[in-house]
């Protein structure tokens, strides 16, 4: 059976409660709820992982290449913009992934503009909000997403 | 009726004939035909455009904004990293719009990486290939698209 | 008789529909009315245009050149701050001219702060409205006006 | 009665004398002569300053958003691309102002290409000699000047 | 007797005229009031000093060098991102000295970012509003205070 | 009763070790002993957290935040420099908070000059030594206190 | 029959015209003239073409490439500086091509120094005058061209 | 008995998997055999430790400072070009200590040519793969091995 | 008679007092004392000015100008670094001047590396202490002094 | 008889040696042969030099225009980038002269995108290979060579 | 027998005398000494070139290439930071190489960050002192060392 | 007997050819003669050295630093902007050294405004042609002379 691991990386537990006007007002859960419902019906295991630390978000992107799962969805928050060893962990994994932004990052503080870890995604969705997660949940479904790197 | 306008920028027009390993060997025909029988069933118009010329591309906008359609895809190709003039067309258009890119940007040269453009759409797919425009199409007809700007 | 040419450069078609908060809900038409009665009486021949591409611009200027006209009035849009072209065709003309700007440049984004334009000008009028193209009209009809370059 | 206050910053009294194949032969009391001519038959009183000293001229501006005048013309002069406690007292004066420049400041050196002023007031003319402070003074008389910021 | 001497740079005379939504309402007097009424009862004696010229506040530095104060809170407005000759002044003095902004200068303009004069004073105190002076007034008269430099 | 939460970040934990040369001998439990001294008496219950992991800290502000505490002093260390992640933790926690540094930090290496948390707190004290968390929670107890953001 | 494509862009039709000074007094039509009498005598076809219009020498180029000529000639104007779409159409055509620029562009404004399309042609010629053009068309036709890119 | 505690950063937990074509096939164990037989014999206690933490590193070497280790060998990875509190560790814990990289850090993407913990270490070995570890190694068993900082 | 005037800017009239690591124990005093020996039995008139206003300085150059001064020597201060004000001044005086600095501006901060004045200045001698301004009063009585721009 | 100088800078004496995936395979014997087999016939007298160091190749550039030589084809290597000295030496030398690069410099390193020297030359002829030099003598021999500067 | 080239670039000569608070007191002799001493019953030919000119240095790394010796050990002194034409000569060259650095670089100017030549090597040492020359000596005996480039 | 060197670097030998606009009529040969009148029946040896070679400067200030001599004068011509080998050369001299240029580099392109060597130097003296040889030579025999560094 298909296995799609979502890591959703820093404050994106306060989901609902941290500047609405930005992120919106549902909820984390809310956002695994639709995609639980979206994959409904089909063979698939969605593994919901997220934490504020840079470190365990490398260790379970290191699990997830072990485990040789389908593919990955991650969000990786402040940390796209910083963290080099997030883009080492996801070019080391050898795993078809999407990175995903609820908000578009182009209308946002120019130290949101660069993405350190894009480079080691198949692709980037910035700016359609849950709806991206779902959006990239098909492209890893679909036959045309590619091992990253 | 709903109307999607599908706009490809600069040098799309020789998708399939011009550097076939970034861009693939299918066809903008090809992609017009993937998008029809996507909406297909659907009370969807789509209207497609390609221009290597930024004048003709801004007159479209603005005939698109004056039509009030429901929504646009816009893949403004080099466009995207140099032209304000497109920028203040979308912006000004006050229509949903996504931007779309078929490689992923943040692997490419580095004078791709900025885009002008994106502030002025709902948000960015880039490096899903063709499924990024399905993506976009299916943002558009769901619930949560938003005016531009 | 003297002649004035008036160039408006790309999405200014759009004055009175696009963001009136910082364009002012007037029309172009509004802006030759304007001109053509501040002329009044006085032996001026007015020559609007208006094309959101720049080829056609250069083009204009260029037959401007060649007519020999007394002077020219542009507001060359986003192209003041990304088109050498433009600046080019401008410098090659040789003929005496104001650019202007509607809002004032120094009060928005910083990409636009920067007027390839302007320095093949015999100087710029930013942030005055419409009331800026009546002082250039009048400033290329005072003694003072120079060739630019 | 209305009043203008037309403010001349750092070296504009060496006017007619220094550097005249930038700034012409005529001087400041020529400039005063003329401004009063074009004004004259109006109810307008007209203020004159002139200072090398940034402090003196805050104070000025300061006094004159207390007298609450109806506008101001500066010349910010080589102030324009240093002072940010400029900005700072025409922010605060909460007037309208038009910033005026002799020369056309683009073709000049790199360092005067920055104005921190103009983002102060509600535009700038520059380049048109004598001229720009003509049109600046109808512009604050035209029913369109805005109080600045 | 100790003696401290607090400097408020230019424009700070227009405080709760300008801007009151960055600065607030009260006034220069009510600062002094305030610090006034804190010092109350101890052996202290206060110098306000305000001006909008940079060579006046050098001197009235140089002259609390001389007269050997026991400490200068300094907020040296707009001359805190331009003036190296005030760092110079206060790097000069020897005196132990706090840097003090009403505003949070990190939430401001990028070109407020840059203090010259904080690497002449111990610290700096940003955003707290008045009680940053009387956090500052008690910091001099603590054992810690150091001479700056 | 008011809760005020104490942040210490990396290697604040080894202070009276570390460099004594520039941040004094005393220890982070002679810190606590003094701010417990100084509230004594009152009604207000002193939280102190120390970690060297970015992603704790985030942690801690998020439970402050949900706790609804009074407001929170943070010396964010080396992170004030480096983390989006803690400002969007910070902006998102919506409590009033002071940043503080021992050291002056415009006298130290040019990487520290930059800090992406002082713009989601009231403002920053730095150089202060100790004496800058003492100011902290004064002014977080009086009433001008805002929320940050 | 061999074919070489001679691409002129913006502003060269005003060649003769236009600041003499750079450019010299000669036409286009004398560089046609040129270059058929260079090329007499031998089995080519040559094919000028010049507009001011990006998207018009898009599409040339497009041309160019699915007619499979021999080489190009291609003088981009100010495009070489600005324009990335320019640089995609040379490089999906996938033809020998030579960058000529009449004045030596090193001696020239920094903003001409940066050539986005040069890098996708086999070489570039630069301040020879018309002479460029004539020793690019003799590389072509030699055994050493190679297919750009 | 001397001492020497080696860590290694982020995502070298994964040596031997990730990348090989730049690492190499050997693994982390591979490394930590070769130093033990290097050292055999010897007198020297060999301290391995990985942690993808940036905590976790700071924790360990505050400790190996407590115990006042002989030395340290560091492989901080990306840690390397992003961690300030990683170099204010090193500085702070007065070790001596040598930075090693497997690859040659001048070869690859620009973002890692800045180290910004080199500066808190003896010096660096960059590009010599595992025998980079016992060269460090040596280097810190003979004399002239200095305190960092 | 022949006449010299010295101009020394901000904070030199504390020489002697101010950072005498950097700039000595001498005072202004004894500066103008061993000028004077050394101008001892010719017939030059010696003007010395200091002042630690820009407005002040900029006020004593146009006097020189006016009186026609046979040369000027200046040392701006930190004004240097910032007034471009003082540029203009200098450049619109017309007259020789030397510019001079006390210690060598290469040693020191980065900020003090650029110098605004020089470039309206025949040249400039840093580093030499009081024989700088000695060796400029021999250079503006040789014969080889120019009328500085 | 008309004399013309080849300069060949450093490591082309490795040419054919030397990464010949960018270079080719053949020596700088074989240039020498090539070009002397052009000029055959004509009264020319070739001058090859080549030499590693700056100072030498400075040496014979000042040599040849003692010489009063017809003209000088240079390919400065790696000096191009970095050589000022040698920008001095032929903007003094005061003879036509054209720069010539084996490979498209614009397709390779950024370092190798600036050329100091080329703004002394008439003009450059860059990614050609040998042909380059062929063309540079046709153009020294044809009546266009200016002067350089 | 194998031979391995230690070449010492600028300054290296003085080894010794200048600086010794960064370079110590040991000579280039004493250097030769330790090495030969390390190499010592090992069929190795040492061969030791010191020069201050960039020419002969590139001259040596050619002349060793033609020799096809087993490996290069070079310090570039302050060449490291400035000279292409030593990076070329080096990837030229083909041979394994170790560039050794006796101070930490990173602990300097910042213009000895930068390195031309390390990328054309295997590895760089830096910070060891003449121990990286006996690292480097035993790295390129090991079995280990690449071909550089 | 004191011995003062006069060092002249590139393009120097060439002084009264080359540029004469910018440097003058006069060679080096009339330098070397107006200072040695100059010295004149003062027990001090003049040694005149002029190189374009780096390398052999670098050598010539060993020899002077072996030679213990009183002084230097250099003028490094483009090697000031270039030279980090020649800085470290002049630092490790430890010799009283003053860096003379004939120009103001000021005035001049902004590639010459950067110095190297003048941080190695007591002071600079820049565009008061040959005086400044002069003065440099005065200051040297002076007792204010330091040993440089």
């Amino acid at each position: 059976m298909k296995e799609i691991v979502i890591i959703n990386g820093p404050n994106l537990n306060r989901l609902g409660k941290r500047e609405p006007e930005i992120y919106g007002s549902e909820t984390l859960d809310d956002l695994e709820k639709q995609l639980r419902d979206h994959a409904n019906g089909r063979e698939i295991e969605l593994d919901f992982f997220q934490s504020n630390s840079e470190g365990e978000i490398i260790d379970r992107i290191a699990e997830a290449s072990d485990q040789g799962v389908s593919g990955m969805i991650i969000n990786p928050g402040a940390f796209t913009h910083t963290s080099i060893a997030l883009y080492d962990a996801l070019a080391g994994a050898g795993l078809p992934c999407v990175e995903v932004h609820l908000s578009n990052i182009y209308r946002r503080e120019s130290f949101r503009q660069k993405s350190f870890t894009a480079a080691a995604c198949d692709g980037v969705i910035s700016g359609l909000g849950f709806y991206g997660y779902i959006a990239a949940f098909d492209y890893l479904l679909s036959g045309s997403a590619r091992r990253s790197r």
